[in-house]
């Protein structure tokens, strides 16, 4: 195996096929398919603490997060992950371009939202040093449109094959999800997989995106991390009479244990 | 069957019996097995808002619930869910007392945890109606040691054979889970199944008390809550330089697909 490749068994993979985006175009006009992933404890916390990235999930979990790389064109997160975790963002799944394959191919695009501008994103940033290596795609940043990038940002982004994209943002310095998906289907994306952190995991599940989500894939480890920390719950969501409901229900579920973790598979039930 | 009567599939509480009390005596020198369980959303919340019962969970979980207070001495909820849900705490599992089985044979003690005396137990009480039909065993209802319990309250609770018994409260007006437990098991309780709520489960899972629980059984629904929920987080956790850590993590770990839903099945892994 190449360097870092990592495997993941066809039989944990077949059963989670039935969830990934076809690789016939997009998913709906303009639209990508959009898969949101990613790992809990019980008590629904990503971290024990906001800005510490928490080893949940196990080796064959990290497996599993890099064969779903290799079926998505583009991976999707916030700032604060960046930030926090200085992540690489490519596919280290064997036999993708970098890791044994040709060229980039299975390579997903990787895309940080970063509204305020706060990740400073330069030649030393993980993601940037593996495309220079040939071993992933260099990075998009979406950034609002009124905040120009700063011109050493910029640089990092562009020797690395990335470029920086703007779009509006509202009141609260927010993406209108359809707009940030819109983009990146007209840039030929045709599949997003969206993998943390909280701030976006909990605006793409409120009433107002959880629409625009084909598929869920959600880790969970059975372990309680306690208050504090970073949880995925969403904003509530109330009938036209006042009254509290459900946020979003998943349909066509499956449950895969894998080690000592569980995955659940699952569509929003009111597509 | 019998009227209401429930059935759980053999085949479903073989992979679960494992993690059941042992009918040999109490775990531990005075204390019972200890058996917590609970349903949560995917974003740990056990219903919609405080004080509202929200259906999480279908059928097959509804039957397992059932199976399980069948394999305890004792089920134990707290007083908020008393009041909140004016609750049966019977076992329903076709063959046990008052059920098709003979006298009262399978039915758990129902045992409501009430340190403020909120619980307006009275002769209308569904507990108290079963426990008079010979459907279940009288409630018992700890209270704390300086508050006597209200004259029609008391009687209600004899008539159903239930009793009245007290323990000190901390300063926050709480018991302490090793003296309910100790005197659970002075009164010949081998076992306890731990139901609920929210403050029940989160003082449970606290590391002051969680090394006291034998086993976990956790069903969760593909659905999420949103925020405002009652939701299961226990107090956080930190080592002696003051760095966080997690709460509490389970070994011995099985996940069993039940319907649309999961159910955990584990045993702290501090034990």
């Amino acid at each position: 195996m190449s360097r870092d490749a990592l495997s993941f068994p066809s039989s944990s993979a077949k059963p989670i096929e039935h969830y990934l985006p076809e690789s016939t175009g997009l998913a709906r006009p303009l639209y990508p398919h959009v898969t949101l992933t990613y790992a809990t404890s019980l008590d629904a916390n990503l971290s024990l603490s906001p800005g510490v990235q928490t080893a949940l999930s196990g080796t064959q979990s990290k497996a599993m997060t890099h064969f779903l790389r290799s079926k998505h064109a583009a991976i999707l997160i916030g700032a604060g992950t960046a930030i926090a975790d200085d992540p690489s963002l490519n596919c280290r799944i064997e036999g993708v371009g970098g890791y044994g394959g040709p060229g980039l191919e299975g390579q997903p695009r990787p895309v940080v939202l970063d509204p305020k501008g706060r990740w400073k994103v330069n030649a030393e940033s993980k993601v940037v040093k593996l495309a220079k290596e040939g071993r992933g795609l260099g990075p998009w940043v979406i950034g609002a449109q009124d905040t120009p990038i700063e011109e050493s940002k910029h640089r990092a982004l562009t020797d690395a094959g990335g470029s920086y994209i703007t779009l509006p943002t509202d009141s609260s310095g927010r993406f209108d999800w359809a707009n940030i998906l819109n983009i990146l289907g007209t840039k030929g994306i045709t599949s997003v997989m969206v993998e943390g952190g909280g701030s976006v995991i909990n605006e793409l599940l409120s009433p107002r995106a959880i629409g625009l989500v084909d598929s869920v894939i959600v880790t969970i480890a059975p372990v309680w991390l306690g208050k504090n920390g970073v949880q995925v719950c969403p904003d509530e969501r109330k009938n036209e009479g006042g009254v509290k409901m459900s946020v979003g229900k998943l349909k066509d579920v499956r449950w895969l244990p894998l080690g000592e973790d569980v995955v659940l598979c699952g569509r929003p039930a009111w597509q």
